[in-house]
């Protein structure tokens, strides 16, 4: 009674582990969530009552398909920084960059395309196309980002799209080294793949900016840039955006009008106020200091409890450490004993698009206190010694 | 490059030219909009400024794909008071009621599946039935709304869905009388077709209650009705919902994930607000003066102007008249000569699902004040007579 692309939509089960131990006093390195205690909530309370104030008829109502315009305008600028010839017509305003990845992924993807990405990779982009019946051809990481020894031969076998997080990846935390973005870069336009770029962790950086985004990096007319201000402002505003050439950003406005007309009017008025009041940068500034410090003290709590029996990636941003465990030891069982011990993560095998890393897993350290991290690591810690026993 | 289901996904017509007179100093009765005047935008700052003060962590913070639980049950409330068994788990909050509709159509449209709806109807629905590259099978419509004389017989062809406005229909004004209600529920429910009932206009009833929602109506597990509080509150927040039966709410509660996570945490927690503390009725109320004293002025103005050479609905409710000139008088032309005498209108072709209505138009009687409703039909019906001339 469904449809097909139904087949391969189901439930998430890390949403579900998430949601399952939402209520009790797990200490939980398993959620995608930042830290709440950081948003600016007094800010956008201002800013929000200003906008109703001096502009309520207009934020209340409909709005184009496109976005707000002047928060096109400012997304350009802010894109122009990351060394993109952006104007406001390359900008579409999303839900948050998952409706950015879930539009491009319904402009370009027919039942049985192929879709080229990381293994492991994101997996609510995943599941968006696997809802588009996508197949996939996955390429390894190590510790420079995706590898590209087999990318020409895939690149050959003519993919629909080449997906990448090429900054701090979730769940791996990789990035992708400046050299691999300019040759990923040059062998997707010569090939004339699309390259759909999820940026969603880019100014949550700790060692200088981030690398330049690889959409940027060559004139190829097929390529989709995501990104968001769910990690830098708040996720519940839902706000993000794309940048694409003009005429494809054209098109994903006509599905964008389609799924839900537009983003809302009010929240994209009180992000660019947000942002061209001064609080962005200052605001990126303590996500910064603040992760940055988590991140160390979970890689120390790490280096004191682990480096004998796994390894782990010590990530330049973001959100995720992604931890390897001694082959054959499942991460599904270390999970059974973390929860009896009140820590909680989400197992690896999750983000695998086809199957494979059942001895990994993904701890995100933002949205814990060091304090929090300092207990919780030795937790886990004893779980794997546990299961390893 | 694209994917096929682009092949029918255009720019929209009535969008363009409602972007090209936005600027100039039209009189129009062509958008869709309410009027941002009634918007209650003091209330809505108020609301927002308690909800981040006393709640701000979650209401910046990502949250479950089904909705804000207290909104959910809120939803279920004003359901039940429509005469469904709503509990919390039949609702699904979405990005206004077109996401409603186009997860829906997402959810049950395999490409070639046909959809058996009014003719005509609401456009940006069918635009979306478009894009999962659907069919059509239509059905008339006449003062009672959607005649069922040929469903029987098209029911018996087992289309996909059956997508309806049975109250005050975009674009006819219609509504589906109690007696029809009452056969098309069993007759689906009977055949096992779904039934995609759309009710975004339920609560701008200007004579008395609305009718009882079809869905409501037979034990059809096979029912997704879909609601909106874009014109009761703001359309610019974005919020809107879908009931159905729990298991379908579930499923559609996936693909909710994955198009955007979920619906703005703060705007749901801000429309919770707006309903618990009781702005919603008594501000219907004043929707419903306002609006209706619009609509008999444009009543009688075409009354007045137009009774000698067209014919027009008489609308119960909604923002919409519809009106039907002589055949062979066509719409487009008329354009013309109201464009150039100052106002605007959107021609009867484009909500015909295949084709057809060229002497037919839709006029807007919400979003004029009474005294530009008093100057634009004497020009409207100038613009008539020149081309009947």
């Amino acid at each position: 009674m469904l449809a097909r692309r139904m087949d391969r939509v189901t439930a998430s089960a890390i949403m579900e582990l998430i949601k399952t131990t939402a209520a009790g006093s797990y200490i939980s390195f398993a959620s995608g969530l930042p830290d709440p205690a950081l948003f600016p909530a007094e800010t956008l309370a201002t800013l929000t009552e200003q906008t109703l104030t001096q502009d309520g008829r207009a934020a209340l109502q409909y709005g184009p398909a496109e976005g707000y315009p002047p928060l096109r305008e400012a997304v350009a600028e802010l894109l122009r920084r990351r060394g993109f010839r952006a104007t406001p017509d390359h900008v579409l305003i999303t839900n948050g960059s998952q409706q950015a990845l879930d539009l491009a992924a319904r402009l370009l993807l027919n039942p049985g395309d192929t879709v080229a990405l990381e293994n492991p990779s994101y997996l609510a982009a995943v599941q968006a196309f696997d809802s588009y019946e996508a197949r996939y051809r996955t390429l390894p990481l190590d510790e420079a980002g995706m590898c590209l020894d087999t990318l020409p031969t895939l690149l050959a076998g003519r993919p629909r799209l080449l997906y990448t997080l090429p900054n701090f990846q979730n769940p791996t935390g990789l990035t992708l080294s400046p050299e691999r973005r300019q040759r990923l870069a040059e062998l997707a336009a010569g090939a004339g793949v699309l390259v759909l770029e999820d940026d969603a962790y880019h100014d949550l950086s700790y060692e200088g900016e981030a690398p330049q985004p690889v959409c940027s990096l060559a004139e190829n007319p097929a390529a989709i840039y995501t990104g968001t201000f769910s990690k830098t402002v708040a996720p519940g505003l839902r706000v993000g955006y794309l940048c694409a050439a003009p005429p494809l950003v054209e098109r994903l406005a006509q599905l964008k009008q389609i799924t839900d007309l537009h983003t809302g009017s009010l929240t994209q008025r009180v992000v660019y106020r947000y942002i061209t009041d001064g609080h962005l940068e200052p605001g990126i500034e303590i996500l910064r200091q603040t992760y940055r410090a988590r991140r160390d003290v979970m890689l120390a709590a790490l280096d004191a409890e682990l480096s004998d029996c796994a390894e782990w990636t010590r990530p330049r941003g973001g959100m995720f450490v992604w931890v390897r465990l001694p082959p054959g030891c499942r991460a599904g069982e270390i999970l059974k004993r973390a929860l009896a011990l009140g820590v909680v993560f989400v197992p690896g095998s999750s983000f695998h698009p086809e199957s494979g890393g059942e001895n990994t897993l993904r701890l995100n350290f933002v949205s814990s206190t060091e304090e929090k991290i300092r207990a919780g690591i030795p937790l886990l810690a004893r779980a794997i010694r546990e299961v390893l026993a």
